[in-house]
């Protein structure tokens, strides 16, 4: 109810701010008997984590995740699994700068107005770093899921476009690059654009499209809860987010019926797949794909004018180091994001089976 | 969890399919002592119901609601109120001719794949009839929220864009057009478009931009439940709905953050709005404003290939009276779900004052 | 949230007030498939409605539920299934007597002081006439559990006690007299005795004992929702229960674990069943069994003193037609919430097979 | 859903096995700006921590609490709580055992059969030992409910009762013996009966006795949230009860309505108080007050005949540390039960105000 959870049935709880001692999260809800590859799980969260390549924040965080519970003799037992990643850039940090004044386009005004007190260091709460539980218990699920493929890539950065159609491109080649898009020359002129932004002390927005693909038929329950809406609202869920299409997205509003209706072949598959996998709210068996649209990072390397608690103008500038595009890192956020939804939806319709 | 129940604390379920006796719902969680408008509610589903204009199905229903419970002597009493809306046109046609068929870029394959059975007259329960239960609990909530300002109109027809900021929009004029498109001169061009596609026998897309103004600071609930991913979730569960933007939108991906950034006035309102009126997932009391792409209509008066039950290939036309573009009847529907996210997260909010 | 739904996937959302046109409700969460046998509603209704014999009320209410949705030639299609009973009994009462006025141990004082307002008439939301909703969804649930057995019956009235245990009845006979105790001489006893009371202008108090039998081994979802607490909120949420009891109950306090211990045969079953079919909030594949206390009705045709609502004393004597023992129409309101609540944890349990 | 959350509003999420590294919980919900005293939690879980006495189980558990989020400088923040407790005890302990072996009248067979497997080792998830997280959220609740009064204690131990109505106790003294029984007398024959028994090698039974005071007007949820019945499903929850009476509870059914309605006085009390503080569901401003029933525990220090998993008879004798009579370590987690119910619906009926 107070917005730290996640799921139905496959459901994440997570806690912890920036600077406190730790992160972590509750997975209620993963079935018993699954064999965890614990690997596979720190691997996601390496993906995520600060410091990983010169186009990243600088920040070093370790981010091992320690499981609690849940789990017996490395398998599933169908409790509660508990975690938590510590935070080992936690201390002695100088936030006095920032500690009465508001952000441009942070969460600081809205906290602070909300509940009347805010932990200001490294944003609490609001910051981005709460995303490696997600990431953890996404790792989860993709391992419920394993027959699943959930593939997600860079495909702009500012005005750089990945243009060519997904089924073009080559997944396994996503990883091969620190700018995760798996067309090599793209991910070039992407990495150059955001070295260049962050010589400039500034930050750059970008887009990040996810393709889900055998995806069992009928995952979804309409009319409130439809597949699509869930994608949504998980995607929405993330820092930064601020727009969402699936399949022909704003496209498609352009289009004539007798253009976007999508075709069955005998076997039930369709001739095109503008519907994005999802028909009336439930899955089709097509692949799913959506974009993800992303602001640019809101702390910049540059001077600006802010306000201060009591209303008094100040000028202030961001300190520590911080992503010139949040893109890259973004990545494997969406495809944990992905993995909670199908996990939840996966496990729900299994009830009328 | 079955789908069919939409808020946490202002919550809607409903039922109900097209061509059953009645649609209705049940809103759970309404405060007591509001003294309801019932000429509100009806004028509301007046602007959704189908036969209302040239552009729209020429079907007839006179959508009537019927109130059957937690209002006495015209005021809420706190406890569930139930209504219903009787299908009027719910007899006798002739469904033979899509019963054992699964229209293109319908619900009809995914539905019989999910639930083993479908009700095909009419879509059943994947129509988009359902949404007038959305509307009448939209009206309700709308009187819940009387202080704030909730307006959504048509902002684009096909490629028929209305481009002006919605600043310079007077919105009491959208109701003066069968489009609802506040600008006069636009609309006529939208109708005119509307008309030529529906003499091809075809269907259009389009969009919907919705504002939502005087919205107090603090409603939304980070890190999941934001404010934000909750319209966007609201918006993707409504029929036709391929995507979601809110504040600069995918637009924003192209631009720096030192252009991005909504900087204060001493006052907490910002210069820009870019943030749409939510940082960090909580409302910050500047404009909140969203676009939806809407998909054109599936149904089209055209010939078209496609499959039945069994796999056989076999064609198809669409019977009766359908909406050549479904943006005009979609504007209530749109009002009504932001209101029902407004509503819900207002009393949600409540706990923490 | 505001309380008028049951169950995490069998739902069921209720709507009504004693004296509106008419009670409802929301069933979500049903499978597909079922046929569904409507006698069999009709009947578990006609169980709890009131003038049905001699010792309950002698209200005229045929009490005839209305399906809207959610079935399709007598299949349940997999989406919501809402219905209603209209109230034949609304009309024209006079109420006047009891518009101001608190009546003792009612729900009255508690509704006026918690919403600001009330339909007094005959009880409004808090009469216990919104319990035919649940029967309606609970007789679909039967349905659904074909092969669990469900068994509510009279078990004490006043102090006059069925003493033998479950084992030695014959359910089958507790229909054949009007109190529904299976055991004829006993049933005899009660029944005098509520006669007695009746003419008295007095009510008495009774228990009724529930076996529920042949339950699929593994319901229940530890460690806050056990099956065992879930069973015990369904039933304390019957108007005027005050207790419940599973397995040994209260007596189970005074022995030994050496004496309760359950002991296994080779087959996985228990030599006794002191723990009432379900261990550790998990049901073992044993009878369960429970025991819920209703205290005597509130209204009684007798001169009481009370308060209006500016604080006076005056002066009250219960109108119309009570019932003198809740306990002979309880019986179908157990059995609903039991077959509710084990209906949504057999859902549940599939999640994980 | 998976049964690992409880509350609404005020939501807690519990993960931990006894023998793994540490239990732990996320509190969701809780307001921003209480000032925590730490100390105050500690206390509540040394009331309720293993080897705290002679009459309960000997192993020693520190049972220190750390918060890891959702408090700055001791003071809430309105974001989500989350605290561990590391498992002390959890080492290199033998537990062949009981690795193969179903314990009689343990959750042993039940987890196993609906999991597939199970930690083993100190019954793993199904150990009462997951109840002190239940105590940490509680002591935080009681924190934000400080003008509410809750008192447990003692009220049965095998056939001693505590025959003094509530009224007449002092609870002042309840902590002043190691029964937790607030008369001193009974108390006494209370630890010796303990004693007696737990030289027997065996386990005795018992009743908890609450009473919640000065609780605001209004709280509860009809008709299915019931104030009363969500008290019900909070004790229900715990390990080992097996019944749940509030007010006049059992006794009630033997009484007459003109002997069992509560009169109400000029100011809205009422003459007696059989309601328990609740009517229709809702708290009147009365006490509150219930009784708990929990049977002995079960494990013996005898030998008992059970069976493998392989369906072989063996026979197995308890080993370890024990307690006798778990009531007395019983009374601080109904007391934090009790304030998680309590909490969460004082959140909940501030949306109505």
């Amino acid at each position: 109810m107070a917005g730290n959870s996640f799921g139905k049935i496959f459901n994440l709880t997570t806690f912890g701010e920036s600077h406190g001692p730790a992160i972590g999260g509750v997975i209620d809800g993963c079935p018993s008997g699954i064999i965890l590859d614990f690997d596979k799980v720190q691997t996601e969260l390496n993906r995520r984590k600060p410091g990983q390549s010169e186009i990243v924040t600088q920040r070093k965080e370790p981010d091992t995740v320690k499981f609690l519970s849940g789990i017996f003799e490395g398998v599933t037992t169908g409790t509660s699994i508990g975690f938590i990643i510590e935070n080992a850039n936690q201390k002695s940090k100088d936030y006095s700068h920032i500690k009465d004044v508001y952000r441009p386009s942070h969460a600081d005004f809205a906290y602070d107005k909300k509940y009347g007190t805010r932990d200001y260091r490294g944003g609490g709460r609001s910051s981005a770093r709460e995303t490696a539980c997600r990431v953890v218990a996404g790792a989860v699920a993709k391992q419920l899921l394993s027959s699943i493929r959930i593939n997600a890539y860079t495909s702009s950065v500012g005005d750089i476009y990945l243009k060519k159609p997904y089924q073009d491109l080559d997944f396994s080649k996503t990883e091969s690059n620190i700018v995760r898009c798996p067309d090599q020359e793209i991910a070039e002129t992407m990495i150059s654009r955001i070295k260049e932004i962050r010589k400039e002390g500034d930050t750059i927005g970008g887009t990040v499209t996810c393709v889900l693909q055998n995806v069992p038929i009928g995952l979804g329950e309409p009319v409130f809860d439809r597949l699509n809406a869930e994608l949504g609202k998980a995607m929405l869920s993330i820092n930064a987010v601020k727009g969402f299409e699936i399949g022909s997205g704003f496209c498609g509003t352009n289009m004539k019926g007798s253009e976007h209706n999508d075709i069955f072949n005998a076997d039930g598959s369709t001739k095109t797949n503008l519907s994005g996998g999802i028909q009336g709210g439930i899955s089709n068996g097509m692949d799913i794909y959506f974009r993800v649209a992303f602001k640019p990072v809101a702390t910049i390397m540059q001077k600006q004018q802010t306000i201060d608690k009591e209303g008094n103008i100040v000028e202030m500038m961001g300190k520590g180091r911080h992503d010139p595009c949040v893109v890259p890192r973004a990545i494997p956020i969406v495809e944990a994001m992905a993995a909670l939804v199908l996990a939840d939806y996966y496990l729900l319709n299994k009830v009328y089976n």
